[in-house]
């Protein structure tokens, strides 16, 4: 068995895995609630005949086990599987029948991706040394996501390196994108009700004027970023709403609600943020006489991709992906919940991208109209393979001792 | 015939003109829409023996003529009667039995006052020189107001000198205040859209944060009243309103809504807020990226009382009510379309105050709540009648200088 | 003896009367060193004929009687007699011999005014009613002004009222004008020194940056004005001074200093802009991560004239002065230490307009090429003699209720 | 001859190596002023035997060359020599005899560190296979640098690769550090003249206060680093300057000068940023009615170490620098004018810690008591063997492909 071969069984199988991945994108389901998602998962990988196969993992994520016929490292691959609360807009003929429900972000290719490397692999699993243990996970979009449900579950526990893939869209098909290190960013929320003294428009010194207040808030927590975060770091503070008043003209405010996300890497910072937002806001409050209630609600952690793992999937990718580039690119400001399985084993998150500019396949995540590249989920199940060949193969173009390293 | 003996008259009505406060009361009608309160004014008017009963002047007020037989000057006693659209609160036996309409802010006094003054005055026309002209308006409450629309229609023409009243609640019962010069502000209105650029809230810099911008605009607009009126002018800007972003916390507003008003007295400082409103905020949006449209709407002017002719009544009312306090009172910022009267014909407007702590009336104008003491109805008829007695008969205790000023 | 000798013997005096107003020009002292100027008035006073000439009253002022022959009411009249320390620019052949000192607010006009009246009515003491006490006043122009001395010292105890007028150029010569109650401002100061962290400006995240936390400072101290101020009181909050850095590039501030002053009428408001310029500063300071040290000082009271006596001196001029204009003016904003006279007892304080555009008169107070129609000094003078004619002498144009309602 | 055999030479000369480095200090002279430096360096270069000495090369360097007797590539090492216009307060026995100027970078260092290296090297001229360009490079600490002269004079014309490196406390001694790619920033300057309208502290109206709107440009242009720069590029504004106002508290400023620095790495950013201060703050001062003059001056580009010369030096440190750590470092927001020659050939610039906390050698650079621990040159130079060793010797740790690539 060659890494040659497992990528043909890849060609054969894409009509199939397109199949799949239609079935879900017409069938999404929105996170916490995608019972037929995970009902079909399941069904797949019995079919395949794999027998370990676990339901309602951390709550609702499915775990399938290739035994390999001799010893060797346990690798896990994660895919997710939850759809948006979005009107599709694509007009495709395999578009969403869940009204206000769709597949915006790629979830169902990265499940259809990891079907067919499940497939492949359960046909020449006598020829593996180790094992792979498959994680379909389930509501990776809403906090508090799935992922750290399966973590805590210990879906890790017996595994020694970790790999998940997100498609990229509307970037150009043809690239394969690591990133070392710090990733993608911890995604926080807040809110900020401030309390002023309403009044007639008329006399604003009998009152505590709430519009103003919390403008001076908007403001000065600016400097939360512009001077209290080092110049070094990434992180971003966005006020996303603000609402004060009912729209008379009449009518001091007696009230503002601010609200918005802090994303950040380093946990330092992040921490530095979400007191500064709190204690500036209570102070700048306290100026004018208003009081405020600042709620602070921590999203996933920073995503944080192991060093030797990202160099050693950059390494099996230049080496085996002829068809694809494969670069390096900056850490992003969104938020992903494989982090959590990336903080309790060594692993890498990686990027296929799968936009198409002829095909009018240049919507961003989240879009209604976004789509993929379907060949990007070619290109992904072989990329799973160049890392079932580094573990659990005799075929590795990275030395042994990186090998080794795994599991230490 | 002396004022004394009109005073008289006065008290014995004063049971009928509660009972017309109370009929208004129960029936008001909003702005422009006062169909069964006019008909009640004219219907009463004819009753007191009027015969010069002109309707619909301006489009819904109503005159009324009293012909001293002798020749002598024209006065004018103006009374607005148009109610709210709040739900009366107050649980007076007498309260609204029109949902969502309520005389809140004494309109329905004022009627009843002017009524009285109408009744007891025609039972002595024969001894008065010059005449009464009783204009009863319509839409005080909502712009553009019927105050201008009766003075465009010439009903100050044949008019010398022009006077009104407001009750004032809380402010207790027993006191009559007037104030010289600018008395209530020209209350304008304006809408700021400010239109940026959405996006990801962790993407910033493709973007143009409406939400940053219109803070910027509330913040440096503050500098319109600190450093840009004359401090020895009196001004108000208040921002009523911002709305900006739908609540989510991960987009980046695209447009915010600013609302407000603006209170001046002189001209030129309400042209210079209104230009600032505008050119400040282009520059300031323009800044940043942003583009605005400011919508400015003016109210009714300031309302001026006549220095010569305020003298007058302070003087009246002081020598004659003896049982209330006369006192001169600062301007104030509300607006009051009375202004368009005294911008036609020399005149004053005055108050009469009609709280009272210990029957509960404590509640502002416009307030669910609102209420009066009908004594001052009793007061402010009184203060007509000093008027009249100092135009149309032979008691003035002042001297006839100011007598014959008035008129030239 | 009537007015009009009086004006008679003014109008003789005249030349003299400039005469001692280029000396005294020519030889400005600065407050508080008004040696030679003090030793020329009490020289000029005893050379009159006046032998109740007290000298360092209140540290530097001097006094002298006129006791008219009848009993009647003592009234004051006060001029102050300090110069500035500025240079002179006016090229005027009697400029300043002192260099960097010029009497550049017209102290010197109101001393030689003050002189003439002096003189004239000493030759007709005999035939007053009453005594005139002149007070002249050292170091109006600096704090703690040697008005409040004087007044602490006693210089009105046997006095029934007090009068006092000021020069006003750049207005034209040809009006005197007057303001009835509140007429000149508590002008108050204050400095503000912000301690924040200085560093590398390339390293902000371990500093607190001064400039940055004094620019938030200036602008949230705007809604003092705009939001805490009633917005029918006038007051103003003046941020002159703005000082952080050493002009280096690459060094973030450690430390700001703001410096302003306040100008207030009303005592309560006087309060609440001293009380919020320290909790808002404090309490932005902190929101930053720095600290401040706010001092304020205040200067004079508001100068308040006195309702009755204001309206008594229009009525004298209007009736007296028919060469010029008497008109009310609005308040001004600027200070007085006149404000302490008129705490104590009942009186008015006035203003003579003296710019004169075809001379070029026409530089405001305290400006390098400042100067003065000298017709303004007759013109003062022939005041002060129409209010000694009301309360002395049987002249008066109004009636004996205002008369005798002094003293009381 | 090994390296081993020329860093026990280098250990020989140490203390002469300190001998120079103390000559240097003691006798600092400023940028473009460093006559006596020049001739230094000049007399001992050819003191050691070197004959191709070039001096005033763009303007105030010096070049040498050392020839290897075999054919090879061209390496380049770089030392600055200029010192700061600071007073020295370090009370070192060989501090400052320069009044006003001291070495507080430690330019002193890296020059002598160079000198041993050439010393030290000269002696095995002839069994080296390549050349050995030493750059001697003037005015590192002023715009416009001596770097960028010196490039422009064709100092690199027949250079393969370049190297430097820079001493760096307070970190303490006991490590060597790198950045692949962006190590230092981009430094530029800007002033700001914003012209208002100055006025009487009282009378705000008629003026346009340079404090507040210098204030607005303040706050406002934090925004350009919070929301206009994309939160994964690294970047910094400053206002480190900030003056408005004489000190008077009566006087509306009317005029305000900021000052500050830009720290940025990507051009594009930095042209972004250029603009926005241009822009917002012409914006900004057009709606508050002030006009500005911004000038914005460049200094250095940004550093960017090559990549992989970067990792050529990390893993020669590593294998040769035992007793030392080599670690990678992050970006730092300082400039550095090798970055010109970095942007003419490939190359890196390291770091050699220099603190030592013991000794109490704990202050930054630029600070008046800077001081580095001596044993850093030692290190230092040993770094620029272990480079001669990959380039003209026969004893790399790195394969030859990295070798080859050099100079292509």
């Amino acid at each position: 068995m060659s890494i040659e071969s497992l990528e043909e069984a890849l060609n054969h199988l894409f009509p199939e895995t397109v199949q799949w991945r239609r079935h879900l994108h017409e069938n999404p389901e929105p996170s916490f609630e995608e019972w037929n998602t995970r009902q079909f998962i399941a069904d797949k990988l019995r079919e395949f005949g794999y027998e370990e196969v676990e339901e309602n993992v951390g709550g609702g994520g499915i775990t399938a086990y290739l035994r390999g016929a001799n010893y060797g490292p346990v690798i896990a691959f994660r895919a997710d599987f939850d759809a948006l609360r979005i009107e599709e807009e694509t007009g495709l003929s395999f578009a969403s029948r869940n009204p206000g429900v769709m597949h915006a972000c790629g979830h169902d290719g990265h499940t259809a991706t990891l079907l067919s490397v499940a497939k492949v692999l359960k046909a020449h699993e006598d020829k593996l040394s180790g094992s792979v243990k498959f994680i379909f996970q389930h509501a990776e979009e809403v906090l508090p996501g799935g992922g750290k449900a399966m973590v805590d579950a210990g879906v890790l526990e017996d595994v020694d390196a970790v790999y998940g893939l997100h498609l990229r869209s509307p970037l150009e098909y043809g690239t394969v994108s690591y990133c070392e290190g710090y990733a993608m960013a911890a995604p926080d929320f807040f809110s900020i009700e401030i309390q002023g003294k309403g009044g007639h428009a008329a006399h604003p010194s009998s009152t505590v004027d709430a519009v103003v207040v919390a403008s001076f808030v908007v403001n000065q927590l600016q400097t939360i970023i512009s001077r209290k975060k080092d110049p070094t770091q990434s992180g971003v503070l966005t006020f996303s709403t603000f609402k004060a008043g009912d729209g008379a003209n009449n009518v001091i405010a007696d009230k503002a609600l601010l609200k918005g996300t802090v994303r950040t890497f380093d946990p330092d910072l992040r921490n530095l943020v979400e007191e500064k937002i709190k204690t500036m806001t209570e102070s700048i409050c306290e100026a004018h006489g208003a009081t405020c209630k600042v709620t602070y609600t921590r999203g996933y952690p920073a995503l944080f991709n192991h060093i030797e793992e990202t160099q050693l999937i950059s390494t099996l990718f230049e080496a085996n992906r002829k068809d694809v580039n494969v670069e390096p690119i900056p850490l992003r400001m969104g938020g992903e919940d494989f982090a959590y399985f990336l903080q309790e084993r060594p692993g890498s998150f990686f990027f296929v991208h799968s936009g198409n500019k002829e095909k009018g396949i240049t919507y961003p995540h989240h879009h209604p109209k976004f789509d993929f590249d379907e060949r990007a989920m070619l290109t992904g199940a072989k990329c799973f393979i160049d890392i079932v060949g580094h573990y659990l193969m005799d075929t590795s173009v990275v030395s042994s001792d990186s090998h080794h390293a795994v599991g230490e």
